[in-house]
């Protein structure tokens, strides 16, 4: 870890006074909150929807900060989405929809923030998460298996509440799936007309993929990621999973919330 | 169509003199090119990466604009992706793999912004499109599906160079799969945290599912969108397809690149 992270008090609004993703990479400290923030401010340079701790430099501005279009990295990427969520879209009134989604995005994002990860895309009633880019992360693949299991301890009070509301005409329970892969991954600017970065790769599809094989209430995480955080993997089972596009059967463990 | 649209000469960069969302949107003038721009970039109204032909207002600020957090409305929603990527993506190194994703996403845009849609999202090798927000095409179910053919030309020159590059070792020949289908839809902003719009709901659910189902070279059409355009649709075959978290078998059109 590094000397910038001496100035946080994790929590799920961010509290770091300069930029955490600045440091980690370039080691040039940007002021994102405090009185030293403001003159930045000006100039557009405020914190990032990614994660609250990093700024609109890190995120926007990917080959300033890296000299580079893109650079490969060993990272952890988490995919979630709502399970049961295109069934009930047929079925319920497009604001209680709409509030769903928020309630879900939000909830991610605190647990996901909480361990120094980033929300790189959300895409409806999914989101996918990096983590150890920007912010240097020693134990990421940790790091992701705590936030996955905090999206699940979240999410699960709330969705049941909502559960309890539906009857069972709406379709099957809804629940959270979640998959996590530790690889490395290329991450940069892959269009000449986005400026935000993000990842791409045969571990972000593997990490995608087993998402979508986890079913409500589980978190799919992938012998390598387990292989670097066996102590986050307490009462994990294994599974062997066909998965779309991966020539082989991929093995994998299962994390049920408790 | 609006008066504003007088003002396109229509090409893959854009060349709208002013917002084409807050007109059709407010009805307000916001100038995006040429000398009267320039005051309005130094408060960092710009154009947008959606859509060369919208700003950073309507792409931002969707509360100031539409005065509400979401509205319904009809749209038709496109999602496309790269066939083969993912067994690809475990073989060629990555500058390679960039290089192709940056490609077909720079080739999708043009497409897109051609029939003035925008794009939404992008997800590594695949991205959502979304037809009659903020600018308001009459004919938005015809304009998405010249839309995907476009993609589909665009696309099959390259990949098919690419194929020829690459040996049978590498997996399946690379294609695009697209899936197209209009519907009501909510759009406005689904997180506390982002303030960029997105579409949700069944409507976006169901063309992300099409899209799943579409072979390389295919565009797979919903009933819905090829009632609303059917001098679109020549040549089209009907296919009944079981979809994920869709309880009824749903028919659709498949428009195969010429």
């Amino acid at each position: 870890m590094t000397a910038a992270s001496d100035l946080i008090q994790p929590n799920g609004q961010g509290s770091a006074k300069i930029c955490l993703g600045c440091w980690d990479q370039m080691h040039v400290p940007i002021p994102i909150r405090g009185p030293l923030a403001l003159p930045f401010r000006a100039f557009g340079i405020t914190r990032s929807k990614m994660n609250p701790n990093i700024c609109t430099i890190c995120e926007r501005s990917f080959r300033y900060v890296k000299k580079k279009r893109h650079v490969t990295v060993s990272a952890t990427i988490l995919f979630a989405d709502i399970r049961g969520f295109t069934r009930l879209s047929e079925r319920i009134d497009p604001v209680k929809l709409s509030e769903l989604v928020s309630m879900f995005q939000d909830l991610c994002a605190q647990a996901i923030w909480a361990h120094d990860g980033i929300v790189n895309k959300q895409m409806g009633d999914g989101l996918m998460a990096i983590f150890n880019f920007p912010i240097k992360i020693g134990d990421h693949a940790g790091a992701a298996i705590m936030a996955a299991r905090d999206i699940q301890r979240r999410c699960t009070a709330a969705l049941d509440r909502l559960n309890a509301d539906l009857d069972s005409s709406h379709g099957p329970a809804l629940g959270v799936g979640v998959g996590v892969h530790t690889g490395d991954v290329e991450i940069g600017e892959f269009s000449t007309f986005r400026s935000d970065f993000t990842a791409i790769g045969g571990a972000v599809n593997l990490a995608a993929r087993l998402e979508s094989k986890a079913a409500a209430g589980e978190i799919l995480v992938s012998d390598a990621t387990a292989a670097q955080a066996p102590d986050r993997m307490t009462g994990a089972e294994p599974r062997l999973l066909a998965l779309k596009g991966i020539a082989q059967p991929v093995q994998a463990r299962v994390l049920i919330k408790s």
